[in-house]
């Protein structure tokens, strides 16, 4: 799927072959920052066009995301041949019309927390980026030579 | 290995649980701010004691990080019945001496870049935070009122 040019082991996606993984990928990691500071956390993730949809409970820091939260989801998949990982900056924002929520609930996104009161999220993206990685034997080629760092 | 009281689908780890945990991750994700904002990337980690090191390149943003840099590492692990993520909040600080380098390299790390030039990073821990989720068949429970998210 992801074609290197030689000794190129790290490939820098479209945009359109980062939403394809995104489309298979079923969790994410959500940033944001809390009170100053970044935070992060697992979510369950699901592609809906170009944007991502995640559901979570209230009570959570993720509740508290305001409209137009900047946040980044972040996945990723690894294999010790090859991984990927995609980053979506963007704004989230949670879902309130009954016409939202139906189609967020199409999507058959799981709740961590068990809760009736569970909503769903939204994250609009402002700039995708996506890495894919070839670990050829060159990974194994250890360093040997420590005094090159200081 | 970890215990959940009945109808606790989250466990709040201890320190000890989620170092257990971080010494088998071989993945994890480093978050940091980067002119303001939040950045996330993948870094093969290695638990050493209790501080984490990965392994860089010069020429990445990783590279910039300052001395006592305020980060996240965040690592996890899903199964479709159950899961963990822990995050270690922390400084980070590049290993300078060639005895640190010589430890680091013990490790066992692997680079995402290929170069002679790679650098280690020690994450000195702050705060470490960990949790287990258990995804029984409450999980497949679907919320059927929409109405409740408004």
């Amino acid at each position: 799927m992801f074609n290197h040019p030689t000794d190129v082991p790290i490939l820098v996606l479209t945009e359109e072959q980062s939403w394809q993984l995104l489309s298979s990928a079923e969790l994410g990691r959500l940033v944001l920052i809390v009170g100053g500071r970044p935070d992060i956390f697992p979510v369950n993730i699901a592609a809906d066009g170009r944007s991502l949809i995640f559901r979570t409970a209230p009570g959570t820091k993720l509740a508290e995301l305001s409209v137009n939260e900047q946040v980044l989801v972040e996945a990723d998949d690894f294999s010790s041949e090859e991984g990927w990982s995609v980053v979506v900056r963007g704004t989230a924002e949670r879902l309130e019309t009954s016409q939202e929520i139906a189609h967020a609930e199409s999507l058959g996104l799981h709740s961590w927390v068990p809760t009736l009161k569970d909503f769903y999220v939204r994250v609009t993206p402002t700039e995708v980026s996506g890495r894919h990685f070839l670990f050829g034997p060159q990974r194994e080629r250890e360093l040997g030579e420590g005094s090159d760092s200081a």
